[in-house]
């Protein structure tokens, strides 16, 4: 298979490191273009500060890291220490200083750039709220055209910051509904199929026995992740939202999907940010998101493992 | 156990008629005060001639049933004929002209008459959208206090209307804000459960094997029923919604049930007449409901069963 | 000019009652056919009250007074205590105990009754928020083609609850919605004109010649309501908005119309019980209300001192 | 009166044009850092060349333009041709191909630009649509508290694209939101104020007398102009709408002004874009806003005759 050109866009955050880790590992089919930075998890600042670490620990020296937007389109920012920690990044040891910089550029202009250089074969990877996708597309619509793809991690047909919404969509609605009117190309990731792709014990315990730095950083992401969602929602184990994207343009095998209308509610009272998935096709609407509704548990784990292994 | 006075308030539609027949069996614990209709599978003449006409089969002769709300409080009026058929009761051969006839009485009258007058022992069961509830609510909000329990049908974590929401919720939204927030007691069945209570073959074929009026009335509204569920939203069998509502009061072991939060949106732009049921408990708001979250399917249809062999 | 048969459906209240001492005084052209009551300025046992003892006051034995409803339809009960003061009509000395008495019949039942019996000759005046009209229509929606006409207080291009609602309108916006939606003709006296009928100075020192009990006691409505106009709103006088209603059913010339469309805003953050009412005729969509845009202050502050001067 | 530096975002558009011209004229006490456009009454692609053809005409060969937004933020793009015709700028005949060209820059990184590199001293004056400025507190919100004053058109206590909204603020109804919830100063000019700033024939024909190719240039748009209003609206001349801004700049005295709380609706049915303008203060918050009530028409139109006879 011949490499996909991404832009992983995200608020590292521990299932976005791991999904980095993902896509930079050697079993790994994908070719990152750049890696850009949202507000979401924590502030951006402290999300940049982590993809660069994360940059650190595995080596990936050549690819631009951007910052991007440090706040919602429209809504007050709102962010998810609780589940991600102070640092966005809590619980393995961190160096302290990461000695990757930021490129000068902001988040929102490379990806203008990259894909208007493009020969329309970017994918969009983006694993945090929709802020930068959607700025780039209000301050340049010609790239919508020019997008290959927009695999990303949001929404689902119920929420977990409310009853309705997923974190992701939640924290930044109105961007979700400008991606989502798009006209783009949708793959989405949500809670439905996210929340299979638990890091369980027995997960956890198998990746412990691969040796080497990556694998260990991993394993004690997962440990304190796991930590937090069994404190915060009951969870016996963490899910690993963000990596879907990743596993599935390297396998999409991995994955069942179906071609589904999906529309982006900002107005209602209980509901903003819920991602109305019509998975009976009551609406009549033309599908405009490919939707994953299940994955398989077993090769999603095994790719996981190769990938960490195949770091030394 | 004692009997359990009960107001079953609907508007048969296949499902509501087999709840009314399991209520009025004698394997029932359920003594029923009154039956009253409302607008909602069709019109409210339509859904009060075949309560009438379930009556007269089953020989239900000293419960008085009033008519009630013949729109929604706020929304222009919907049906749902795609489901129940033009007479809102499709499939078995009916009597043309009932020989029971409705009371005089509006049912939102009924119903605050009967609650003022009770001990505080009487049960509302509606199947239907909750207009007739809602108005009685608002027009003595008195009743409030002296209702027992509202034993309901309507709404879930997600949509058959639209992808936000259910059919009796999303007809008059409005009426469930008012119902939900009235601080009533009240036991909700949605979807998310009455999608376990489904009539599959096997079930049908054993049902069919009853042989006296009510088993051959119930199963010739089954196969309709089937048909336009298969049709309709590509479902291998109907689902008998309102049926949960009166074997939950027959026998609650049957039903799993959680003490959740539940906000009615009725603002929303794609979620009108969701039902937002907080089922992780991220909203910090006291629960308001008991939510039916799974069934004992053997359960369930052994007491049908049961309900059908007890006709003669 | 034959008599106009009306129901004065209202929330007593200043302006409210100088309404009904309009509509009973000897110059008045209108037919009382009942006064019903409503939750508005204050709750509605209070408004009852305050109506019961204007009817002792000036004399109004053959009328029948019937309560209504106690809160809005969906919304949260909201009063106004700051503008009518504790009683809802405080300032001048009442009657303790008035000695007439309210009617059993529900105002809702009435309001059915009346219409329904009519030969489509009865004009109901509502004055407070619309939730009786409203819930009669839901009720019963053959009233709706039998009304004659509904002449009301309420909204206005701008508002005095909040920027953008006028209170009537803003307590029960559902209801009004209900109302301007049903198809029933309808004329609105919004803030536009009722804020230039105010009983200024000069106006409360010329009604202050007339020597009988009920223009004393009309007097002193007006001081205590110009008081509070003064301290809450900043206005020189208070704009005895309802009475407005009633003038312009004894003399429409006093008052200038224009044919528009209104819808009513439910669902808005800033805007709950607006009514957009489009003067420039910018929607497109069919008139649906007579709205009053300008008053003659001389020709209706010279119908109110004949009023009350017809009173002995 | 020292020099006022301001950026002029607009959309010419007749009333734009004119505002251009006032302040570039020798009675201006503005000194113009760069003119930026934004979609709105037509395409943004139109509005610049239309711009540009302006500074043509005036010989305004230092200032930098720059383009800026295609479309709102989240809403679905609108524009007003019926107002300012196919061009933009119907009516006199202008120069087929300026000489004059845009810069490079994007019109929100020139705005981030100059206030960032500023001493906190330049008034950004929009006239159109608020997106550009939005766009620029999103993507920099380290701009806010930098800018000396926003001096705006737009919105009012009633609406002229809907009974509700101003054009201006409905066309981005988001952007408006997030610059007056930013903090920065705000200074308003709505409806209320620029529909008293009428190009009647009286003011049409006074200006008519002075002999310069500016003058006649403004005398044909306001010509063109008052024809669409009187067509359009029914109104007998063609309010300058944007032309109080730059007059405000240039001599305060001209109009009064009120402190009040205004919040923008962005959710409501019927009243999306409409600026929430509290003159009563009956919400209690905190005023955020300048908000002109008066104008004196003398002092305006004479401001306006003197800076096109100041041209040569």
């Amino acid at each position: 298979m011949s490499n996909v050109k991404v832009i992983l866009d995200c608020d590292p955050g521990h299932d976005d490191a791991i999904s980095i880790i993902l896509a930079a590992s050697k079993v790994s089919t994908l070719q990152i273009e750049a890696i850009t930075t949202v507000a979401g998890n924590v502030e951006v600042e402290k999300n940049t500060l982590n993809a660069l670490k994360v940059c650190d620990i595995i080596g990936l020296e050549d690819v631009p890291v951007a910052q991007g937007a440090d706040r919602p389109i429209i809504k007050e920012k709102e962010i998810a220490e609780e589940i991600h920690g102070e640092s966005g990044l809590d619980g393995p040891k961190l160096p302290e200083n990461p000695t990757k910089i930021i490129i000068e550029q902001h988040a929102v202009d490379l990806i203008i750039e990259k894909v208007l250089e493009s020969e329309g074969d970017i994918t969009l990877v983006p694993t945090g709220p929709l802020t930068n996708i959607a700025m780039a597309m209000i301050r340049e619509p010609k790239i919508i055209p020019k997008i290959k793809e927009i695999v990303l991690m949001g929404g689902g047909t119920f929420g977990n910051w409310t009853p309705a919404a997923e974190f992701n969509i939640y924290v930044d609605a109105e961007a979700a509904k400008v991606v989502f009117e798009s006209g783009a190309p949708i793959t989405m990731f949500g809670l439905d199929v996210t929340h299979q792709a638990l890091a369980t014990e027995t997960v956890v315990n198998e990746l412990s026995t691969i040796d080497n730095k990556v694998a260990h950083f991993v394993v004690e992401l997962l440990q304190f992740f796991n930590k937090t969602y069994k404190e915060h929602f009951g969870f016996e184990a963490g899910p690993v939202h963000d990596v879907c994207t990743v596993a599935y343009l390297i396998d999409p095998t991995i994955f069942e999907m179906k071609h589904v209308h999906v529309d982006i509610e900002t107005k209602g009272e209980h509901t903003y940010g819920m991602t109305c998935v019509d998975v009976l096709g009551v609406t009549g609407k033309e599908p405009n998101v490919q939707f994953a509704t299940n994955l398989d548990g077993n090769k999603f784990w095994d790719l996981m493992k190769k990938a960490l292994e195949s770091y030394s």
